[in-house]
């Protein structure tokens, strides 16, 4: 897109986070927003109508599954995602490049791309930076991901730079090979656990020239502390106009740690893959539901919560569907956790129009510390 | 209940078919009606809004399973099953027996009951005639079903008229151990094969006198001609002033058919559990969704269907959701199976009301031969 699709709305005057809006040919993203991920073509567990009564104003597909199955041509020929899955607002879809770079070695790097074998049935394909542009166009995707490659942690100063370059050359052959200007293409700045890196990578992304910027490599099993420094050392690098996405975080702290570094999107399958093992997120701390002391519990997950899940089904009535092995277990299980994820960017973007993020960061974490069931 | 809580509506001047109406303390059942089975609490990946939406209008619920887990008495102290599963149209309980005697050597019957061994945790459990009505009535069950004897096919006359006398003493004893007179109480026939202990079976409950009576026993393994015979002679036995359900069946065609030989009521888990296995019902036949003649197929499962599931997918859509086994591949095509299911019914109902049922039945045949996959 020619002009900038990205309005910054405001800037919270305590920390660096900023209520913004995106603008995409299927509507608008207020931010922060966080991305529910619908792997398959589906968010799992949740239909669309679902997804849109907890307030998802996109969601992530992946690029790679899609590509393998049931394969972007026939797809498109069945006239795109969005048609396919029954979903009209926007979607993001990542490059393909984190899984085929964690499928370790079933994969082989080198200038022009990856070559890898299929999780499904180990056939060989090749991915490069055109083929992954040509998939995600072909998907019919709003937001488009460069392709690049998710350096694991910890990786050695020399691999990192190496690796960071060839992104860098990557994002500029993204860009080339882009045909659907109506669709929102986003650079991906890279650079490992070296602020110095991190900041030549933003820098050559820039340069370059994208509709967005998103930060990848972090939640690879650094400690927190660690991501929010690289966060830190990052933003700052890019344009304060543009929609800057945090990829694959994280837990309810996270987003809010990353929101108030000036972070504006976010996806993870945390809500989503903790709800199916029966892990919830409430407002005082997490829930395991199959705990014991649930078994006669009449309240709902989360008093404070709104969904229809809370609204109208018992702590008992959820551990009995999770012991049982029901399927209506991950479908409310999940359910109130995205709408839980989801009301808690919609909570940080009314406190940053009324001016009171800061409250809301201190607010968040006092009543966090009230109850969080230990895991196993 | 005092009143009889049957309305004989319509009689088809061609078959045996009735239109009907059943009332209960949590409103009226329209009938001929099919019951979506919700064995734990739950309709297999329904929500309740998606039952109501597909025209549930009462579903089953298995006594034997909700007795071991969660327990009756926890959802009677949860204000009932009804508030448990946020169900809030009529119930209708199994009194357990069904599962009990399919547990084999894990289960020993004599005059007072059934001791049992739970297929969960192999605890030991008794369930006598008395036991089964409280546990109904703890759940809060609308339509209580008589304790009685489910007997296998083949059976010998000698065993099978033990069981079907021992079952209408129990019948009697179900009676008698009635608390909740809101609840409606049903007596099943028994007799196995044999018309004429069919015959003294129906002779015996109606000398009781229950609110309605069942024909059990059938869909044992019989094949579907014996199966017609034998409604063919107990039906006639049963006070056509009382609503009739033929327990357990079945496909499409057998509803139909015993339809026309004069049942009201019927339950089967077929169109739920084929749905978890992507066998799907359509006007013209099964279809199995997996099959590589759907990959690439853009119209709906049944373009005669006006289900949510018809209206907003395809079948190369589901296809996909079943190949890459996602929860929403169960929960669309149970959405679709349940709608055919109840739209069968509904079509059945509103000929009844015009006096074309024949035409409808015969209308059915002709629609159900154009194709059926082969199942695998």
């Amino acid at each position: 897109m020619a002009d900038q699709p990205f309005d910054l709305l405001q800037r919270d005057s305590q920390t660096q986070a900023r209520r913004g809006r995106l603008h995409t040919r299927r509507g608008v993203i207020e931010t922060p927003a966080f991305m529910p991920v619908g792997t398959q073509g589906t968010v799992k567990g949740m239909l669309p109508e679902a997804l849109t009564e907890v307030g998802a104003q996109v969601i992530l597909a992946n690029t790679y599954h899609l590509f393998l199955r049931p394969g972007h041509e026939l797809i498109e020929r069945l006239g795109g995602l969005h048609r396919f899955m029954n979903w009209d607002r926007p979607i993001l879809t990542d490059s393909g490049g984190f899984q085929v770079f964690s499928l370790g070695d079933l994969r082989q790097i080198d200038e022009n791309g990856v070559v890898f074998q299929s999780h499904l049935d180990g056939a060989r394909h090749l991915l490069t930076p055109e083929v992954s542009i040509a998939v995600q166009e072909a998907l019919g995707s709003d937001i488009i991901m460069a392709f690049d490659e998710c350096i694991p942690h910890p990786a050695t100063r020399e691999y990192t730079k190496i690796s960071t370059d060839r992104s860098g050359r990557w994002a500029q052959r993204c860009k080339l090979a882009r045909r659907d200007d109506d669709a929102l293409l986003f650079g991906i700045v890279q650079g490992g656990m070296y602020p110095d890196l991190r900041q030549k990578s933003a820098e050559e992304l820039v340069a370059i020239g994208f509709d967005g910027y998103a930060i990848g490599g972090l939640s690879v099993g650094e400690d927190a502390d660690l991501m929010y420094t690289m966060m830190e050392q990052t933003l700052p690098h890019l344009p304060a106009t543009a929609a800057r996405y945090v990829m694959g975080i994280g837990t309810p702290e996270n987003l809010i740690e990353a929101v108030a570094r000036g972070a504006d999107m976010f996806d993870c399958v945390m809500p989503t893959r903790n709800a199916r093992n029966g892990v919830l997120f409430t407002r005082s701390g997490r829930l395991s539901i199959k705990q014991a002391r649930y078994r006669e519990d009449p309240g709902p997950i989360d008093p404070d919560c709104g969904c229809m899940v809370c609204r109208q089904y018992s702590r008992a009535y959820l551990r009995h569907l999770y012991q049982s092995n029901e399927i209506l277990a991950s479908v409310l299980n999940t359910h109130h956790n995205l709408a839980y994820y989801l009301d808690l960017m919609a909570g940080a973007r009314h406190a940053l129009d009324n001016g009171t993020f800061a409250v809301y960061r201190e607010r968040f974490y006092q009543q966090r510390n009230r109850q969080t069931d230990e895991l196993d």
